[in-house]
């Protein structure tokens, strides 16, 4: 059953696309459209071309940045620790690390993982762009890659792809800890969880 | 936490003032907008503003409809029964009966209810564009009145209001039935509606 406007049923329509949002929650979207400024409707708009026109992946780091700030503001900060380089699969991951505050250097955007399922294999993600960082200028500088990728198999198969790499070059490799989330409880965590927090004790 | 493109950072703002949609949610929209093609992006951005720019009130029945189609698609129908008028509170309303396909009438979008509380009078809401199908050429036409307002104090209200205004003109009133939804389970309906059930019980 469609509206009695043309106008709504194709904005419906285009709401329904994107992740997540289904016919129900498209009306919701389309009704609240129809509803506030035009200069509300005109600000998304032109934000979503916007996307489109300005945003590129930082020369260095393979991060989403702006056109006219390339290389990306963690790169060309000079309150960052050049000397270690933090491996994430998406920008997203990039954007969890740094809601944390608590790591201070570098990064690099794979934009992917090894998945020969998927027909993903190492040149279809930025391995070389990463390999790229050590030939340069900034070659010297780094003295550790810490891989945070997914702990899915696919990540773990970048990770020790990216390790055999790296090691090579001199460069101590590491990758971040599994075990205990904080705050959860033991009873709930499954076996594959708790069986790398027992591999992976340290002293006290 | 701010993604390191300001475009991208624009977008995620604009999608999280959508109804229902959280900074995790808009986040997750704007990567996906980043993904997919410009013409995608471009589709959407244009829908919202025709939106803005084409959606009118029906001038009958005050539902949306685009400027091209003015009477609505249902006014203008000759396959309507053009006897009753079913009185709704917002056109997703309408388009709730619509989708039943059992209604085959006119309606009245009164895009609203009388809320004191809310500082909503009559002359808020669409009732004198009601009152004037009761005066052109249609007038003699109608029949009935069928009220589907929501099942609220305010809804009930409007309803009480409408029926006083509607009867000297000669018109039956009436109001849809309340009682147990269909596949219901008595043990879990609440005490009001099973009230209602029962006062609105019909021979077998």
């Amino acid at each position: 059953m469609r509206y009695t406007s043309a106008a709504i049923e194709a904005l419906i329509e285009e709401f329904a696309k994107l992740p997540g949002v289904g016919r129900k929650t498209a009306q919701r979207l389309a009704m609240y459209v129809l509803h506030e400024p035009r200069a509300e409707a005109e600000k998304l708009a032109s934000a979503l071309l916007d996307v489109k026109d300005k945003v590129i992946r930082c020369s260095v780091c393979q991060n989403v940045t702006d056109k006219e700030s390339d290389p990306c503001a963690v790169c060309s900060s000079r309150a960052r620790d050049r000397s270690v380089i933090c491996v994430v699969e998406s920008p997203v991951d990039m954007l969890a690390f740094e809601k944390t505050g608590f790591y201070k250097g570098l990064y690099h955007v794979l934009h992917g993982v090894i998945s020969p399922l998927d027909g993903i294999g190492p040149d279809d993600i930025k391995v070389r762009e990463l390999l790229v960082r050590f030939s340069g200028q900034e070659s010297g500088e780094v003295k550790e890659v810490v891989l945070a990728l997914n702990p899915t198999i696919e990540g773990e198969t970048t990770s020790l792809y990216l390790s055999k790499l790296l090691k090579p070059l001199g460069v101590q490799v590491t990758k971040i800890a599994r075990g205990i989330p904080v705050g959860a409880e033991l009873e709930f965590v499954d076996e594959a969880t708790l069986s790398r927090a027992m591999e992976g004790r340290s002293a006290m």
